[in-house]
């Protein structure tokens, strides 16, 4: 938990107006750390997990990033599928503590041995196939279009300032992402940050299903930038029935939050908003 | 390329001040177009090329970020490595060109069977043995350490301005990244714009490899986001010797270019900028 952020030296140069003249200052600055985290999955016995994935993550809540990725990728439903989860010693010294193991619930189903193809390529058949959106689809077991969750407009958009005064990392470093869970009222549950926004959902979501909070009914899911597909997919897997970001969406993002049913809020930003999918569920 | 950007209907709320009045109105918004890519490599012949990786992306360009993929990850060298590169009709009605077909030349080593594993994964030894860096790091063959270029600092506080002003897709829709190429006089040279940074950054190196200006030596790449180690390891991989981002680099970002010899430039903002790595390659 010490290791999200790190001190570095860094040069500062600072022209002045005309250009002309320069100030360069010998300064440390605090970064966003950035670092590997392997994440292994199996049954119990030796030998038995395989590497899954590698996700370029700060460190921090690893076992919630990692629960909450098998979660969002479809491969457990909840946390009665985690036999147990835990931070292995690595090789390397100092350790670095970059590889979780997880072990399933008996008859949980293990990935299959490419497991880790499925999430980035697709096996169609055909020298030219379909590369279709189902090599990166998943399906929630949440009917997130029936969630009667309704917001009132103003407290959307003091959502933001709530996160960004609880985001410890952004204020030192500028470099770090935020996913916060709301209630329709717009008391913090929980905040995570990380160098990558996915993660930074990944472990809210991993801390919900460890709370054994899922579905997350009722929920507002906001996220410090853009909303991807992938984010409103992550969304959706963990039940929530509104995703809001700061700042613009994409199509697909749009087009999956329309089939799931899920409201959809992008430039959520001084009194506005835009949005994009199910608006019904804003009130004034 | 008409596909970059796509319009989709959006309810517009604007609480007045004191959030008690609300104005909604219905109207049409430009949004980034974000769709899969699987890129598929192999020799020639039929049924030879497997599916190596999917990547969300804006459409457009796609050769190039094929190549650039490619290029950043190993697995090619230059455009000679490449016997044909081609984008496949896909099964979807409409045709929506989510392949990239590439034929690699006679003698250059096809991925292994599982190569989309080693791009996430790591097959690691022991039980739970080094979650190595190793897993995601690629190696240069360009020494972009001894690049003997300098670059006044007067000349990059102008680049974001230039870079901006060259941004056709984010201007209308807000979602989309920049990279572009610039010469040591700030001149650009080439500028991409995707959802995805890396996905910009790789349409830019592939337009250098099919133009066979690699290495990119004596040139600066600016980003429009953050510096993360994924950037800094692309900009390495095409021999480029400065990376500048608007927004804050990571810690593996800065040891990877302390580790190059890549100048690493972040927060480059108005007047000001912070030098995280080789700073004398910047001038007065």
């Amino acid at each position: 938990m010490g290791r999200a952020t790190d001190r570095r030296g860094v040069l500062r140069i600072d022209l002045d107006a005309t250009a002309t003249g320069r100030t360069s200052v010998r300064r440390q600055d605090s970064l966003a750390v950035e670092e590997p985290l392997e994440i292994r999955v199996g049954s119990a016995g030796p030998g038995r997990r395989r590497p899954l994935a590698v996700t370029m993550r700060t460190p921090g809540d690893d076992l919630d990033l990692a629960i909450g990725f098998l979660l969002t990728e479809g491969l457990i439903r909840s946390a009665d599928d985690v036999h147990t989860a835990q931070l292995c010693a690595g090789a390397e010294t100092p350790n670095t503590y970059n590889v979780v193991d997880v072990v399933l619930a008996p008859g949980v189903p293990e990935p299959a041995t490419d497991a880790a193809r499925n999430f980035y390529t697709t096996s169609s058949c055909g020298v030219c196939g379909k590369a279709s959106i189902d090599a990166v689809r998943t399906r929630s077991v949440f009917a997130v279009g029936d969630d009667p969750l309704t917001v009132p407009a103003a407290v959307l958009t003091a959502l933001p300032d709530r996160l960004r005064a609880a985001q410890r990392g952004f204020d030192r470093t500028g470099g770090l992402h935020a996913a916060g869970l709301f209630t329709a009222d717009g008391d913090l549950v929980v905040l995570r940050e990380d160098v990558g926004r996915h993660n930074a959902v990944d472990k809210v979501v991993g801390w919900a299903v460890r709370e054994r909070r899922l579905p997350l009914a009722g929920h507002v899911l906001l996220v410090s930038g853009r909303a991807s597909f992938e984010l409103a997919q992550k969304a959706w897997m963990a039940g929530v029935p509104l995703l809001a970001a700061v700042s613009a969406p994409s199509t697909l993002a749009v087009e999956l939050a329309e089939e799931a049913g899920l409201t959809l809020v992008g430039f959520l930003r001084g009194n506005t908003m835009n949005v994009y999918a199910r608006p019904e569920r804003i009130t004034t």
